[in-house]
């Protein structure tokens, strides 16, 4: 017998038949003498629908009136499984996030889980019943209702298993687990029968979007093996754990990318050591997150900076480096926001040389230019030109991935 | 200042227009100087949208996860007031059951409130809030999700005005009053400035629909006034108080019927004692609610009984009243399911005579039967063929209220 945490998601529940269908899938883990805690998204479109009603009456609502109106999805959601796995002749019961004394701070809209209080959870387990647990919700100490911001569903389910100490949190989604990459742009994709945490996390943040960030994170962090799989078909999905791939194994794991960049760019930044710093801060007081950074020396003693950023920073990036280039005598300011990042990544790139090289060599092949390039132990990113991503993508699928 | 419960129901808050509406509404009153607590419905509609997808999972869903699911419907209308209230510029905030500390105990659906502690709902008064609370539910003392019923937010906002001893509790509907007797049947209804406790019970139970019996007795119980008024054109609307009307006053102060009746009767029952309370026992047994019961000796020694019970129970009550035919060696069973009854409702009949005769003249006059008549200290109900309903009502309505 093992203590699972089972996760559904919004299309997961999207309808009355698909509800049903989870009834059955978890009903069947059930029969299989394992004891499970489900965790709930709204209703696909729920949320949506609620955030708009609120937006009618204004467009920035009370954020603590939002999450009141909003968590009222999970609840939706919870009740009708709970129903559907009753009617099936199983115990369930569902819990609110004050019910399964899920703790977070008062950051309404983005809280996060300071503590969850496990005894009622198992209370309910021992007493042989199937918990069914409103996701992406928590109670500040004064009880008032937060949510947890995007993908806090993922986190709810991460975090209750890790404080439940489960042997599995299982991750249902509308995908059959972690690909090679992106199978929309390369139908070759292959399902990963297993990737690493810190694979996960570098694959997660570079835009892979199976998982939420903070739930690989946590998961990492209670090293509780995660498993995504299809609700639609489930079957092994893929595993995210500690172990190291084995030796026979790839060095690249993944090939990830994301679309929503944009390039800044200061040229001839007189040398001076405080320049770059006036520059992010700058950024920093304007919330701009910048990613990746490079410099190039000139002769001359002056530098350029090139920065990416979200693409919805780009105009107002381009404003304040040009407010910059003002104060502290840079020559010019450009920018370009159609590029994208295309990015390698897995664990076994730390002990093997020629990764950059085999990488740099199919971008060449296919005549795509670097504009930018950041390295870590386990990843490389290359900053392309946006028209030339599927290609990219393609190209550096076929390196890593195809026998020769 | 006052303090005031302002209870709205679903049609109030239907729409974002009309939640709206309410919000301009409640910050009147409280530009007005008042401390508000506010107790809200779902959206009309809403309850029943939640319901219809229950039923397609279980047409008998589990009633603890049906509390949790149609609860989320008050808590999206608190929440969407709230909005509304703060983007005007005044502080507010939403309270759920277990905020507001509402205890019930736990049969699901159709829960009783047992105790409110008002710390929470004063705390927020004395700050200067304005609590919006969501009506209809309530927590039992495990932390289960609770509904309290038909009529459950009246009842809501009645307990809670009890509980923090308003001054006044006002029922916003979509009528401005309580009216001498149904407008529909009598345009020449009135409103009633005030009406009495009693007679309001009578007027509620007797099928004028305004008011919930419970939310009416419960308002009695703590003696708070309790006001009717119309969310769309609101006046003065109807008093309900222990006050005695002015001597001046009508003795009837108004006329109510209701349609679900149906009237059996058992002829020639042998004159023992035991066989009345056979027969009642026997519907009690069947959950069958008898309201009137008459009896006619004949000379014979033997008696008739008539009784009258909800429309739903006619088939079934005819049924028992043959098997106990046969049991007592009664001669036969008749019976008619299109009755009605009328019922006029003062407490200045205590005092008065003659309003028998008035009443029965009326009917006389329009050469209407009385199948059946009970009587009590504040009421003169009569049944009769379902056909002169409305000819009854007007005819009554005209005896007692139309100067001559």
């Amino acid at each position: 017998m093992s203590l699972i945490v089972q996760k559904f998601g919004g299309t997961s529940v999207g309808s009355i038949e698909r509800i049903e269908a989870v009834a059955d899938l978890v009903v069947k883990t059930k029969q299989q003498g394992h004891q499970i805690v489900v965790v709930l998204s709204a209703m696909s479109g729920e949320t949506n629908r609620l955030i708009s009603l609120a937006k009618q009456i204004d467009p920035r609502p009370s954020s603590r009136e939002l999450d009141v109106l909003v968590t009222t999805g999970e609840q939706v959601s919870v009740a009708l499984l709970a129903m559907a796995i009753i009617k099936r002749g199983h115990s369930a019961i569902s819990l609110l996030a004050d019910q399964a004394l899920i703790t977070t701070n008062n950051l309404f809209g983005k809280a996060r889980i300071q503590h969850i209080d496990s005894s009622r959870l198992n209370h309910e387990l021992e007493h042989g019943r199937i918990v069914i647990l409103a996701g992406f919700q928590g109670r500040d100490i004064e009880g008032n209702i937060t949510t947890l911001g995007r993908g806090g569903t993922d986190t709810t389910a991460v975090e209750v298993a890790g404080a439940i100490q489960a042997d599995e949190c299982q991750i249902y989604t509308d995908v059959n687990g972690v690909y090679t990459t992106d199978p929309r742009i390369e139908p070759n994709a292959k399902r990963m029968e297993t990737v690493t945490f810190e694979e996960m996390l570098e694959l997660a943040s570079l835009g892979a979007k199976v998982l939420q960030i903070r739930s690989v994170e946590a998961a990492g962090r209670y090293n509780i093996p995660l498993r995504v799989l299809s609700t639609f078909a489930p079957d092994q999905g893929t595993l995210i754990t500690y172990e190291e791939p084995k030796m026979t194994d790839k060095v690249v794991s993944g090939i990830a990318h994301t679309k929503d960049e944009a390039l800044l760019s200061i040229v001839g930044v007189p040398n001076i050591p405080t320049n770059l710093a006036k520059i992010l801060q700058l950024f920093a007081e304007y919330a701009i997150e910048v990613d990746m950074i490079a410099q190039i020396n000139q002769k001359d003693a002056k530098i350029d900076y090139a920065f990416t950023v979200h693409r919805n920073d780009y105009e107002q990036g381009l404003e304040l480096l040009g407010l910059v280039q003002l104060e502290i005598g840079a020559s010019s300011v450009v920018g370009n926001c159609n590029v994208a990042k295309i990015s390698a990544v897995g664990v076994g790139m730390k002990s093997h040389a020629g990764v950059a090289g085999t990488l740099f060599q199919a971008l060449a092949d296919e005549n795509i230019a670097a504009l930018l390039i950041s390295t870590s132990e386990i990843k490389i990113s290359v900053l392309i030109e946006e028209k030339y991503l599927e290609l990219g993508v393609r190209a550096l699928h076929s390196a890593f991935f195809v026998e020769k």
